[in-house]
């Protein structure tokens, strides 16, 4: 038995290894990874080696965004689960930690995290989980669906951060891969418009044809909004943004950027915003799968591309040479 | 210049009246009533005079779902509305108690609401409302689909009240029209999931049609829900109900039924369950009239009936005699 | 080494017997208790053998407010706890279920709760628990003091639920311990005044005595409140209490009666009341020492009588025979 | 019947004129004003004519926080009141725009505030102001210590802003007037514990005999906080006060200072902050006036300096020239 693996050693120095194929602990279940979405996060590993504090040391398997089905089960966990289809949520917190306690276990300082340093990641063919962090698939949604509950959790994080009370207008800045989720959940949760931004023209041809209002952030942007969740990590979206958001609105930071960005504290005030910003997700991946398998959030126009686990690399690599790349998908048996 | 009302004398004693044409004060807008919905509390003012401690001392028109089109504007309303198509939030609080202040303006002890004895409704052929209270209506939202905008923010503010983080399951106890419109408006708000309940089973197909997962309440209901929105007044759908809701759920009392119903307070205690009740709503008219326009909530199936105004009596006794009759509509220049 | 303990094997049938000393296992302390609270629940236990579904089927260690000090730790403990005095919290959740997740671990359905058949309680010389279940209690708390964390951690939890926004006007039926202890949480958490009604003169004064407008509760309590906090589990105080409740306030159900009370609905629709009840608590034990280390809470007014642990059975029965008793403390080293 | 004034024409060219005693129209009450804080705005205003976008560009009388007594009713209004000791609310909203109808009145965009152009202020012998906008003043509370109602508004906003729970950790960055307020009121509304920081001994040693956690800013603060609230307006001091928010803590800027700061988004984001700023205050006053006369609040050691009417100027130059200058009054019947 193999577990073809793909382990970052250095900046652009991905191996893939046969590494031993783990057994389930007690209350864990083994599984046959059948598809990995690649993260920004894993490309930045993959180019820089690090992200902020987080240093590749030691060799590291990487990749996140998986699903599979259950080959076998460890000790506590129910054997009729082997063969279920299921989704893997990549953190695994402490579970009693004050923050755990609190139910915010997105925030647990000692959470466990696939492909966080020195934590192994999931592009392989073989992972063990706790039984209660593989969610069920439900019927109808393949392995390259489900592995993306991991972006629609990211999504519903962000928008139940917004605190929608239905009705609401909702300023999307950046048409990525998160963009286009956190738009289309918006939508599902109850916003009455949602306006998504970005300067490539590609990704707000996506944005349309998915019904979100697509508008180049380098024109101004008509209307304004009951909440902004700014998804690209862009100073400059952000800055343009925030004036566009009425008073009480609610400001969601999810994108990714400069270490510091100037805000208008008068404008904050004046207008008494909420500024919060997302780390990860809690409670969210039945309700990210149930998204998917009802239609409200496609996620196959972002599915673009596909490699093999060989591939990896290539698939590492896809969103710089590809003008179209939204979100590559590596297949560990393909 | 005419204004044919329907005005209420005494139980059963409704007579069509030719009443003065009211001219808007400032700050009003004079409104050509196009449509009335029937409501549930127009039926029983007529039947019985009285709702409570509101009684029909003195003639009073009656209705207040109603839709149309301003044909004059008092001092300090912008004359450029006259023509618009408005729909007529019916109750007009003092703006300056405590509850107003708070944003609670639907609990104002001295809100005047139409048809609420001694206030006069809008079966009539003109009305007079502060400008703020006539709500624009979106294209392609007809008159009798805007006069729905009372029934739906009824829905609107009562899925609010069960305060729904999106991906989560509704029980909707009673398929009559605002349980139908419940039932759309928590799906639009993200509900994951919404069961609805009754005994009629032509309600029951016309919620199936809408998409709901329809179910007789004498049957088992299977499944357990994060929310409760009970809209059928009944005490034995209310008492089934209760023990279908998860832990730390919510139930929302919207069906007028017995004064007195038995809870089950270890239920409540052991559960965490929030238990409240709607009175109207406030803030809704912009978000009801939206979820008509998309689509999101569909009002035609509900109209099953209409009637010129000089037989607002019929329009009254639909409910009775008429198996498939869900809403009756009023049209005063028909 | 011995370990007395009071040992319920049936109704009325309570022995003290010396049983192993627990050793703490992985994660655990092994804690020297000091004193032991009676709670209602104990004296039920006591008295029926049951509380509702759960019965005492196998002989039970009871008791569940308790504090001590720290004499071994198990492995993966700071063995520099050794020493510290604790107050211990008496239930210990799954920390994995869907009600944990959410930080609701209160509602954890496996949640294991000392003197909770078939748990063993705390009225013992010597208990093991979860490191972080024992928690160090503050400079200048006694042991006696410190047990009364948990009847305090109820009235924390209960006067959360009321949601108090400061300056809030607060009604608190029944002056039992549990009232005593929310009346004085209710102030400290910014209630603006804090009504208080019992038929028991004795402890009204003790109500007066710690600050509390103290009233009877067969006369009519003037005012009207933002929040009521039930805590007498009598049918007719809340029926009483209810209707001085105001437009949005809040009920929230502690007390333990009657298995059906018969609501208005009407008056919860008309008001829009917000009814809950509370169920045990959740992260609530550092901020419960924390009042009573600052004396916001006073507890000694409680703690009316004390008894060495082989009379564990007369301070059941204080209740019954001592009008002034309020809560009876067990010394295991008396 | 004279109305001695302080009214602004241009920066530091103040005049006291006699002007017409105004007269009550319908709903309002004419008070005879016995007390007036002065806040910085007033002596921004004075300094420079100007704050922001609202210039002085006619005359204007300055002052907003005031109290004084009843003298004269209009229509509708309880004749009963003359003679009621009163603070005044000095910002009176619409009404019925959205931010009034949704409970944010202090968002309201056309609200009409005392000393902000062109809208007079309250530094007379009479104003008049709708009656609802009085508040009756508690027993015991003199007429300076209600003009503090006002200040004291200020920090209740900003407490009910941080969302506290109950035995939260506060941190308060900046000893002026508003953070001493602030300090007070989070304890009053069941902060475990405040720490306070400023760089001023003076304001330290006043907010030490408050019962505040007082440390200087400039040198390390130990602990960490649930919940920031900045009342400096200094940018070092939030930038030097944010690392120590614990994980989904809130942050509150009250402080007016540069319009733009440099933020850390990655702290915002990993620990997941909620940083809002406050506008005013809304539905305040009652709960100020109660935290004034109950004690918890006390307003004494801010009420350093006192001035008749006439030197109003002197009022306005305390804070530059006297070093333990907090807030001066200005009494216009001396």
């Amino acid at each position: 038995m193999a577990n073809l693996s793909a382990v970052l050693y250095a900046p652009e120095d991905l191996r893939v290894e046969d590494r031993a194929v783990p057994e389930p602990a007690a209350g864990e279940v083994q599984v046959a990874v059948q598809a990995i979405g690649i993260c920004g996060s894993d490309v930045h590993y993959y180019e820089h080696g690090r992200i902020g504090p987080f240093v590749v040391q030691h060799p590291m398997v990487i990749g996140h965004e998986s699903a599979g089905s259950i080959t076998a089960v460890g000790s506590g966990v129910d054997p009729g689960r082997v063969g279920q289809a299921v989704a893997l949520e990549p953190g695994v917190p402490c579970g009693h930690c004050p923050q755990c306690r609190a139910g915010r276990y997105n925030l647990c300082p000692d959470v466990k995290f696939f492909a966080t340093p020195p934590v192994d990641g999931s592009i392989a063919q073989y992972v063990t989980i706790p039984a209660d962090f593989a969610h069920p698939v439900p019927a109808g949604v393949d392995f390259r669906q489900a592995a993306m509950a991991e972006p629609v959790s990211v999504a519903v994080w962000a928008v139940r951060k917004a605190g929608l009370a239905g009705g609401e207008s909702v300023l999307v800045t950046g048409a990525g891969p998160v963009g286009l989720l956190v738009g289309q959940v918006a939508r599902a949760f109850g916003a009455g418009a949602v306006t998504i931004t970005d300067l490539n023209d590609y990704r707000l041809s996506v944005a349309g044809r998915l019904g979100l209002d697509a508008r180049r952030a380098d024109s101004p942007v008509p209307g304004s909004f009951t909440a902004l969740i700014e998804c690209s990590g862009s100073t400059a979206a952000l800055r343009a943004a925030m004036p566009l958001v009425q008073r009480a609105g609610r400001v969601v930071l999810v994108g990714m950027g400069a270490d510091e960005v100037a805000f208008d504290v008068p404008l904050i005030q004046n207008r008494e915003l909420w500024v919060t910003g997302t780390f990860r997700y809690a409670n969210t991946y039945p309700t990210a799968l149930q998204l998917i398998a009802s239609g409200e959030v496609q996620v196959d126009p972002l599915l673009t591309h596909e490699f093999p686990l060989a591939r990896t690399e290539d698939a590492l690599r896809a969103g710089r040479v590809e003008p179209t790349a939204l979100k590559s998908v590596v297949r560990p048996w393909a």
